[in-house]
């Protein structure tokens, strides 16, 4: 160990190891686009580096993983907001949906995504959406890593009109991705246990387990579901996911709110995973999951943004910074959840739950160098008592400095490196007004 | 009006005016510090301008209102987090201020959370906290604004140390302020109901009465506080306020998180008003404040940050953020609050609650010409569907570009330029290094 490609030194080093060691001033050296070893600042470094970086002050924390979003919905940020989630999904999700996506604008829209993503220090997320393959497209041409769930619903849906071809559009999808890139994972993302049959979800199951791809659902998301799911089967949502046979350790449960007492035992039985997203929980007033019950049972928890539509934006530190506080609120009970936990959940537990464990999630020996450079010289981060709590409860997207994966140079003080995010901005501004005048009602007479 | 000192042209404007009027494109013209006039991009401007910004794509708003901080806390921000309350207090809070407080550090820490201020969009902010006179210099040597209360506690405080002067030194404090700068606003803040006599509250409502000044207090911010109150008084916190007859107008009550029906009936009653402020309450788990019924019964509320030790930031693009969505899932109703409301809270709302309703907190003619100007290009803001929206759910602190207070620049391209920050911060690190020193355990022996 005499060389390396890059070494960063003299940050505070937040490994996300099992032990969430912290270490002050610490080095961390990059080879081949893995991490090479790291270590306090008297322990022996390599002598040379192609490379280095001097972080003194800084905080070196593993790349967020953001295990849900739907990139491509960036393009309905802000369209509707505060109305019943009835209305909200039929007189403007919906019909957005049918009116504006194509592959191009949807491509679009999920590369401004990942450089949202990118400059906010997320640097793997959990996609799931329709068009999956100019979604994975944009993928690649970012930079950044993500599991691409092709959407699968038992209704016409975009780029899928016939709904009896889902599963063997998903299936394609999965053919075409399967080992093209390091960087993309394909999955299959089952928009719900209320939309799409049983018989959909155990055919999207066996197709994703006979390929070791990650299965995705929303599941649980509202009390409303849950009610019409117990009367229409007298299940629970997550009992029926256990039924029709789709739980097992490669599966992926977004939101999970109203998972009861015997769910969160189904989920730990069958080591079944899932997203927290309180960000958009809070907002499309879902409720409030129970976290630290999921926890307790260990059920690998990522923490998610949800797509911009219900957020509205996907910086993880926000959502940190929610989750480690309103747990606290709902239970009166301050030690309900604390940040190290929190940041667990952002990183070496998110990449558990959405089946990249092995590869990414924590600064170590062998995993991907998948990196973020905080910058802490700023009044809102000083005094920095606390590396952990500073990240937490008081960083924001905007502080990240440097983003690297792979051992490759993403973002650099606040511009992405690895694409131009600007054509993308303007195609997605151009659909957006479009999709105003599209959906505006009929302009009155001359007042 | 054929000239103006200031002409600020093609911003959206979020004029916060009693209709929360939205003017795309708009122009604002600002003469002697004040508002002159603003209008829609084809009405009548003054021909020349001393000065002008080209704001086309940006938000302009007017200066935000944080209704509730500790500025000097920030010496405790990441200090000890996700503790119960009382061993937050007792073992760390209180310890902290005994050991490391005097007139220079509190300066020192108050200045660099008015960068903290300026830097994310706030122009005035209502604090409380011991060794006022080193908060109100620094606020007058910041550019910003700000209500600056006086602690008040029936117990040896920094720089009170015999709790019978207490009232004594507010009266002197607040004679020393008075007209003395129209950007420094003295007040007295008694600590709260269970730390302060009737008498005490008594006298410093009388003293501040006397001088049209606010009186501020925190008050139901804990279930414990509120069932204490009740069995050792037989009243609400709130109630006991009322008896001690402090309840008027120019009264401010901090949290009010366990204000039931009753005591919301009083508030409205006596026009008293409310700071909100849910990042501090889910942080310390007080509770979910009922803001929708403060709302419906047209009580005005302010929204607040609390100090940096219990949330950990002063950024009030999160609080917006947070207020606009937790009592959706705390109520299951995605109607709960609007964004629109959150922004008034921020805004003329806030500037009502601290008693300052009739010189800031919307872009008035005639008012103070406190503005900010926000970059919308950026991914996360784009595209932009609704300038209320983005602001409230996406944008944060660091989107602020401009900020102008009575017409002078204070922070241009993430830059003070009304002061340095930088002596206070390396004052504040030096303090709070000390702190860690003095708060450590006693070192172990060689392992």
């Amino acid at each position: 160990m005499t060389t390396c490609d890059l070494l960063i030194e003299g940050a505070w080093v937040l490994t996300c190891n099992p032990a969430m060691e912290v270490i002050p001033g610490g080095w961390v050296a990059v080879q081949a686009g893995r991490v090479l070893a790291l270590g306090r600042p008297g322990k022996e470094r390599p002598r040379e580096a192609a490379e280095r970086i001097d972080a003194a002050g800084a905080i070196l924390l593993p790349g967020l993983v953001n295990a849900h979003t739907h990139l491509p919905m960036t393009l309905f940020r802000g369209l509707a907001d505060d109305l019943p989630l009835e209305r909200w999904l039929n007189d403007f999700i919906f019909p957005a949906e049918r009116l504006i996506l194509d592959p191009e604008t949807v491509h679009a829209a999920a590369l401004l995504a990942l450089a949202e993503l990118a400059l906010s220090g997320t640097t793997t997320c959990c996609d799931g959406y329709f068009y999956a393959d100019a979604v994975a497209e944009a993928v690649l041409a970012s930079g950044l890593r993500a599991v691409v769930g092709q959407g699968v619903i038992d209704f016409p849906a975009p780029g899928v009109p016939d709904p009896s071809q889902n599963l063997a559009a998903a299936e394609a999808f999965c053919d075409r991705w399967e080992g093209r890139s390091p960087r993309v994972r394909p999955s299959v993302f089952c928009h719900a246990p209320y939309t799409c049959s049983e018989k959909t979800l155990a055919g999207a199951k066996r197709l994703c387990a006979a390929r070791g791809l990650l299965f995705q659902t929303h599941a649980a998301e509202t009390h409303r579901e849950r009610e019409e799911c117990l009367a229409r089967h007298g299940l629970t949502p997550i009992g029926l996911l256990e039924r029709a046979g789709v739980l097992d350790e490669r599966s992926l449960l977004h939101h999970a709110v109203w998972a009861d007492g015997s769910d969160l035992e189904i989920l730990a039985r069958r080591g079944s995973a899932v997203s927290h997203n309180p960000e958009s929980n809070l907002k499309l007033a879902a409720g409030i999951a129970p976290l630290p019950e999921m926890l307790s049972r260990r059920i690998p928890v990522g923490l998610g943004t949800d797509g911009s539509a219900s957020n509205n934006d996907l910086d993880l530190f926000g959502a940190m910074d929610l989750a480690a506080k309103v747990h606290k609120a709902a239970r009166l009970d301050p030690t309900a959840v604390s940040a190290a936990e929190i940041l667990r959940l952002a990183t070496r537990q998110g990449a558990r739950a959405i089946g990249m464990g092995a590869e990414i999630g924590a600064i170590e020996p062998g995993k991907q160098a998948d990196l973020v450079l905080l910058e802490t010289r700023a009044p809102h981060l000083t005094p920095l008592h606390d590396p952990v709590s500073a990240v937490v409860y008081a960083a924001r997207g905007a502080d990240v400095r440097t983003v690297i994966v792979g051992g490759r140079r993403v973002v650099e003080n606040g511009r992405v490196l690895s694409f131009d995010p600007a054509p993308a901005a303007a195609r997605v501004e151009e659909a957006a007004a479009r999709l105003r005048r599209l959906l505006a009602p009929p302009a009155p007479g001359p007042a």
